[in-house]
C-alpha cells in the first residue's frame, strides 16, 4: 500500500528510539479523512487535539501548519486516510517533562477505500472481555497509550466481526475499539460517557452537534433492546450494527439521516459500483 | 551524556515511525544497571519480560542474545543504567496484532553515577495527586504506556523531592512514579499488591526473595505510622525514605540490611568520596 510519510514537516520515515513517544506513549494521535482536499471534521480533529495538548502539558502545535502538511500528503487522492501524531519528542532517561521540550509531528497519509457493504447493511460486531480502566485524566484523549485497545482488537481475528465492543471495569458498554456507540431507543438517541474511559470521538462530537443525544451509561443487555445500533468514526463515518451475538437489527431511520449528513459533509458514503471495480 | 544505542542489534538510533512503540506504546521495557560488566538481577529483568511478552502476546525474544547486548553496550564503563525497550515492531494502521509481527529491539547504555547523599541520608518525596487506574490486564508489567507516570512526575519541579508516591483510584499507596514502595511496621515488612496497577519491580522481587513480604494496601496515613520507608529500584537500588510532607524517618535497621544485601550482590552503594571527585 502506498504510504507517504514526514516527521516534523519533512519527507522521513523514522524517529529517534529516545522519543517519548516510543518510550512512553507520551503524546496523541489524530486520524482523519480527507476527501478530494478537503478534511470537513478539521475543526473538531484540531479542537481535540488542541484540548489533548493542554491536558497532557504538551505545547500547542502549529494547527494551520498541521493541516497543510495532511493536504500536501494527501494530494492527488480522491479519499484518504491521514494519521497525524504529536509526541512530546526526544527526551532523557526518566518521566520528567523536557525542560525544553520539542514535539515531533509525524503525519502518515494512505489512499482510502471503504467497505460499501459496510456502510449499506451494517456490520457485526462482537464483546470485549479486555475492560478498559476508569482514569479521567486521560478519558476522552486520543492518546498514545492504546494498549488496552490493543488486548481488546488481539481477542479475535475472525474477519465476520468489523468490531469490537468494550466496557468499562463495571461492565457498561462504551465504545469499540476505534469507533464511538450510539443507541436509539424511541424517541431517544443515546451515547455513552467517555469521562472516565474512551476516546472523545470527532465523529461522536459531529453528531452530538446536529441532534439531540442523551450521554448515559448502558449494559450489554439494555444495548440489546436498543432499535437502532450504530458505529462512529471519523474515517469510517456513521456504521450501522446488523449484529451483536445472537441480536440482529436492520439499519434504521437515525442512522440512514446520520449518514446523510455525513454525505452533506462531504464525507460521501462509499460507492458501491465503484468499489467493486 | 554519552549514551550507545543499538536498534535490533546494529548501531542506529532511530525506528520507524510506524512502530507500534510510537503509535500504540505497544510493547514493554527494563531498565537495569550494569557494575563492573555484571547485571546482577538480570536473571528477574529476563524473567519479567519473559512474563510481559506472554501477557501481551509478543513473539519472545532472545534472552541471552539481549543480555549480550545489554553488555556490549555498557563495555568499560564501571557503572552503567542500560534501557532494553521491545516494541511489537512496525504495523499496518489499526489496532489488531500484525501476522508476522517482528519486534523492535532497542538498547541505550548511560554510564550512571548514583546519588550517594540520598543512598544514605534517604530521600524526600511527596503525594502525587496523579492516581493509577486498576487495569489488572497490564497491572505488573513494565509495559510503554506510561502517560500516568508522566503525568504523576509532572506535578513537581522542586528537586528537594527525589520521587513521587501514587495512589491507585481508592486512594492506597501503591509505588512511586520509577520505584517500588516499602515499609516497616514493628516486624513487618511491608509492600502494596500491584496486581491492579503499579510495575513489579525486580527489585521489589529481590526484596521478596531474601526476607518475608507481607502484601498489603495501605493508605497516606497509615504509611506516616511506618518506622521505616524505602524505595526499590533496579538501578537506584535501596532508597531510604526520610521525608513525606511533615513526617521524617531516619534508616533504620532493616533498611540497612537490604542496603548490604544489594552490596553483596555486586550492587554496591554510591562510593561518597568518588561521587565528590
Amino acid at each position: 500500500m502506498t504510504t507517504r510519510v514526514s516527521v516534523d514537516f519533512r519527507d522521513g520515515v523514522v524517529v529517534s528510539a529516545a522519543d517519548r513517544g516510543f518510550t512512553y506513549g507520551d503524546g496523541l494521535f489524530e486520524t482523519v479523512r480527507v476527501v478530494a482536499g478537503r478534511v470537513p471534521l478539521w475543526p473538531r480533529h484540531r479542537a481535540r487535539l488542541g484540548e489533548g495538548c493542554q491536558r497532557l502539558r504538551l505545547p500547542a502545535p502549529a494547527m494551520d501548519a498541521i493541516h497543510d502538511e495532511v493536504l500536501r500528503l494527501s494530494a492527488g487522492w480522491d479519499d484518504a486516510v491521514v494519521r497525524v501524531t504529536l509526541s512530546r519528542g526526544v527526551g532523557e532517561r526518566g518521566y520528567a517533562l523536557p525542560q525544553h521540550p520539542r514535539p515531533t509531528l509525524v503525519v502518515s497519509a494512505s489512499p482510502l477505500t471503504l467497505d460499501a457493504q459496510a456502510a449499506e447493511q451494517g456490520v457485526a460486531v462482537r464483546l470485549c472481555d479486555t475492560r478498559m480502566a476508569a482514569q479521567p485524566l486521560l478519558a476522552g484523549l486520543k492518546h498514545l497509550n492504546r494498549l488496552e485497545q490493543v488486548l481488546a482488537r488481539a481477542e479475535w481475528t475472525d474477519p465476520a466481526f468489523a468490531e469490537g465492543l468494550m466496557c468499562d471495569s463495571d461492565g457498561h458498554v462504551v465504545c469499540a475499539t476505534a469507533a464511538n456507540l450510539f443507541a436509539v431507543f424511541g424517541d431517544e438517541l443515546v451515547t455513552p460517557p467517555v469521562d472516565q474511559c474512551g476516546v472523545a470521538g470527532v465523529a461522536r462530537a459531529e453528531v452530538m452537534a446536529v441532534q439531540p443525544v442523551a450521554v448515559r451509561r448502558m449494559s450489554p443487555s439494555q444495548l440489546g433492546d436498543a432499535d437502532e445500533v450504530f458505529l462512529t468514526s471519523a474515517v469510517r463515518g456513521i456504521l450501522p450494527v446488523r449484529a451483536l451475538d445472537a441480536r440482529t437489527w436492520r439499519p434504521g431511520p437515525v442512522t440512514r439521516a446520520l449518514q446523510a449528513h455525513w454525505s452533506s459533509l462531504g464525507l460521501p458514503l462509499p460507492n458501491r459500483a465503484k468499489d467493486r471495480d
